[in-house]
């Protein structure tokens, strides 16, 4: 019998918003694994360190010292990546292609509380959380065209503080990845008349196979093109090009929705899950952009335990990314979790 | 004073063979590191480990047992990526986008010693792992039009196993990275009536400061887009699409070109030096292929130390990778360091 199986047979799936494949092997997740352990995070940790430079009140490298904030603090990054004042200059030549780059890197402190990440969160502090995103992105999108909200959460994924914090980069020109979707949102936009993100929206919710949560506003759902194991797409079911321009309702059932992929994710392996996430809205740029639907990507390194982590590694570095079980399985795994947090249960 | 500087001022430069750009934040190397600290490997290793699936003679997981081979040694991988017989099927929706795949996945052992990595491989046994490159190129590219060689070194970049050896992966369907270099490297040969690496080769030679090393025949350089701190990319001086289509005398001056870059990798942080490597040739689609060189990159993830690597994360994952030094201040580090191993110079 040798009918096509996806969960058997290697093939390769397009993801339309960046034009890149990826491979998919599931048949590997078969392998014995011999290779590098990782370190789960299962340190408990008091509510306020003395010795961590975001909690309140502390001092920071550069000598300045934290307000005794009780929800959200932002403040510049002691060694941005990102600089309002550099004189610009750029290059022609198609060798040596360069510009110099303007912009602003800020650090967001999500809770005065050392131990909490954001699944340990109430509603009304995920609540806090997005506001903070909102108002950083409107008031950088006025001087920047194009801004990143993202995470960085956990060791294995270069957090170097476990405080729960996120970050806010911003900068002139439009970066590497929002050129490319920008690119092809629109193409999509003209050959279809609507945004690629609202039709592709729509047919998960027929199809259901890969979506992990639903409510009101928001689908969480691990992408057909997922190239991370247990990587997510999260978007909202009507038309918003921006994180900014979401009303309090909007706020309060996104705050649900993150709330529930991130106590799904700690409950796979009963660790506190690891990974980068980011928001991608539509460039400041004075144009509407009805192609554009918000949306935010989840990147976890992990695939079959607290310790084992997926390698993105020679072929995946010099050829395509390549995955180890198929996205219906990974959406399969996640919905199948309990909603309580672990920690939770286990008090 | 506000005129430009490289080494001070945030600056973005285009890699002209993939369309992406990195993000160059130099004054960020100054910044402390209290994230998460590597194992760097400095493990004294046997010449015949028996516990090893990949040493001459023993057996591996499936009950093979591989022979005592002398030389270099291949061998179909167990749990193959990619294999020959999957039933071919594809879809043309465009958010749904798949094709089944046909390839093979092998392992190449680079020699019956344990204990050697390339760097401390002789001149000639060098040769014998180049011309394993070319016979597996060669053959496998009768049947597929991609053939990937590639090694991943180190725990850090997912190897398994620290007896020396890697991979070669071979697909029907050119693959994510291959399609957007023919595209690119096809568009500057039509303009300019040669090819990018060609034109990149002799500016590099005139330039000299990222220049690594060069012989004869060869160069290594940090290309001016580098993204990972040490990135390198090694290429001929004369025209060669293909690795299958070295000479003798090529090979030998190619041996001696990676033995002084991997040298130089181990001298840098004085530890046997993690990367992914792979070659890069034209297409086996017969086609001439004029616009295509062939080249390697390597791309070794550690930054600061043998224990401080560099994350691709958030801002890398979401945006576009962002580099803490010049690529002209890692080459000068890579060409300030001693021609001989470091382990040598101990005995
Ligand atoms: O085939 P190996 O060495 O077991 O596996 C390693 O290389 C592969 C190809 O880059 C990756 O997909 C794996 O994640 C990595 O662990
Ligand atoms: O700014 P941090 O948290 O110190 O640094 C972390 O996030 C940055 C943005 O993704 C990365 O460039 C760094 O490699 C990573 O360690």
């Amino acid at each position: 019998n040798n009918t096509f199986d996806p969960t058997e047979h290697p093939h390769r799936r397009l993801n339309p918003m960046t034009g890149d494949w990826v491979l998919v092997s599931p048949h590997r997740a078969k392998r014995p694994w011999q290779g590098q352990s990782e370190l789960p995070d299962t340190e408990r940790r008091p509510p306020y360190d003395p010795d961590c430079y975001l909690c309140p009140g502390n001092r920071r490298v550069n000598g300045e010292q934290n307000p005794c904030y009780e929800s959200t603090y932002v403040f510049e990054n002691d060694f941005a990546a990102l600089k309002p004042d550099t004189p610009s200059v750029s290059t022609n030549d198609p060798l040596f292609t360069m510009a110099a780059e303007q912009g602003r890197s800020r650090v967001i402190c999500f809770s005065p509380d050392h131990r909490k990440t954001l699944p340990e969160l109430s509603i009304s502090e995920l609540m806090a959380v997005i506001n903070c995103w909102q108002e950083q992105t409107r008031e950088l999108g006025r001087e920047y065209r194009w801004v990143q909200v993202f995470e960085n959460k956990g060791a294995m994924m270069g957090c170097s503080n476990p405080h729960p914090h996120g970050q806010v980069w911003a900068q002139q020109q439009i970066p590497t990845m929002a050129a490319r979707k920008l690119e092809r949102f629109r193409a999509y936009y003209q050959a279809n008349g609507r945004s690629m993100l609202a039709d592709y929206a729509e047919r998960e919710v027929e199809q259901r196979e890969r979506l992990v949560f639903e409510n009101r506003d928001w689908l969480v759902m691990v992408p057909y093109w997922a190239a991370w194991p247990f990587e997510t797409l999260l978007l909202p079911r009507f038309e918003l090009a921006r994180l900014s321009d979401l009303n309090s309702d909007q706020r309060e059932s996104l705050a649900e929705a993150i709330q529930r992929l991130t106590t799904l994710y700690d409950n796979l392996f009963q660790v506190s899950f690891p990974y980068s996430m980011g928001w991608h809205g539509a460039p400041f740029d004075q144009s509407a952009h009805p192609e554009w639907r918000v949306h935010a990507h989840f990147y976890p390194p992990l695939l079959r335990s607290a310790t084992v982590r997926k390698f993105m590694v020679g072929y995946e570095m010099l050829t395509e990314a390549q995955r180890d079980l198929t996205p219906e399985q990974a959406a399969e795994r996640l919905r199948s979790l309990s909603a309580i947090h672990y920690k939770r249960e286990q008090n």
